[in-house]
């Protein structure tokens, strides 16, 4: 195999997740075979594997990547911005997040890496987000930081799923809305 | 067949009923195959099918009566005593229901039948439960009784996925105490 440039390497592996993500979405994680693979990403077995282990490291970087993401939102807009990015997330890619489900369960290891999926940089810019939220007032202050980060994953992970399963999740005015009044701090004015 | 009772009719088809609860959160939804539906029931799949025609009409049962028990639970106890039933739930059980979902999502026809699986008489008392909380300024009164129900679906479907995938779900009295916070009337003090 001929050497490739940084630059080529980096283009390489961006079309080898583009493809898998629109595959994944068509045809869900068990239906997305290795052959379909290939077709979707226009390139061989043989030089996908080269660059991703299996088909589930392939799904756990799509995975990192889209949850490194969405913490770098929640720094930049706050959760305002991760509800709306949710509201809009292609159900299909959703529903393959509830069926890969099914591996988290079935493992304790897996489920530990997924709670680690975001470089540990981004996870705790997120965190110091949250702390300096409170400071400034908006969000409140006699919460640990770390309650406040689980009631928006019960919030988020309730959206997904609905979405994930083919129901219209409430608006995301709404739910950002709601979330204020229950995690906002003083400055933080009640929806009406 | 023997003619039976209406009291021996009930009593087998609770049998039937509980036997298929404990099968499907053994071996999923897809495990739960009709030789192992047999056996854990104890009744051969005539005299099953004699009572319920498939597999999914079993399991539409089954969580049309749970669906019914939760709503009769806020009705009785307000939306704590659905977040307590949730975080005690049998996580095998809940991890049935992400696993149905697939179905769900493939087909518009039995999300409609879904959101319809508790008797329109519940329904109307939940709704009606709702209205009168607000009256009584335990909820809100400057949203719809159907906002407040959307919202608290999503922090619900939340909590079932989290404890499906095998998460642990936070405590459910900062559950609790967040969505009263949100959804709250004036006589809701706010949770210290």
């Amino acid at each position: 195999m001929p050497k490739l440039s940084e630059a080529a390497k980096q283009e390489r592996q961006e079309r080898i997740l583009a493809g898998a993500r629109r595959c994944f979405a068509r045809f869900g994680y068990e239906g997305a075979t290795v052959a379909r693979l290939e077709a979707e990403i226009g390139i061989s077995r043989g030089a996908i594997f080269n660059w991703f282990p299996s088909k589930e490291a392939l799904f756990l970087e799509l995975a990192s990547q889209e949850n490194t993401r969405l913490l770098e939102l929640i720094v930049a807009e706050g959760y305002e911005g991760f509800v709306h990015a949710v509201a809009k997330e292609d159900a299909d890619w959703l529903a393959v997040y509830l069926e890969f489900g099914r591996r988290l369960r079935a493992s304790a290891e897996l489920r530990e890496r997924w709670l680690r999926l975001a470089p540990p940089e981004v996870q705790e810019r997120t965190r110091r987000w949250i702390v300096e939220a409170q400071e400034r007032g908006e969000l409140r202050a006699d919460l640990e930081p770390d309650e406040i980060g689980k009631f928006l994953g019960v919030v988020f992970d309730g959206m997904v799923t609905q979405r994930a399963l083919g129901f219209e999740a409430p608006p995301p005015d709404l739910v950002v809305a709601l979330v204020r009044d229950a995690l906002g701090g003083q400055s933080a004015p009640r929806a009406t």
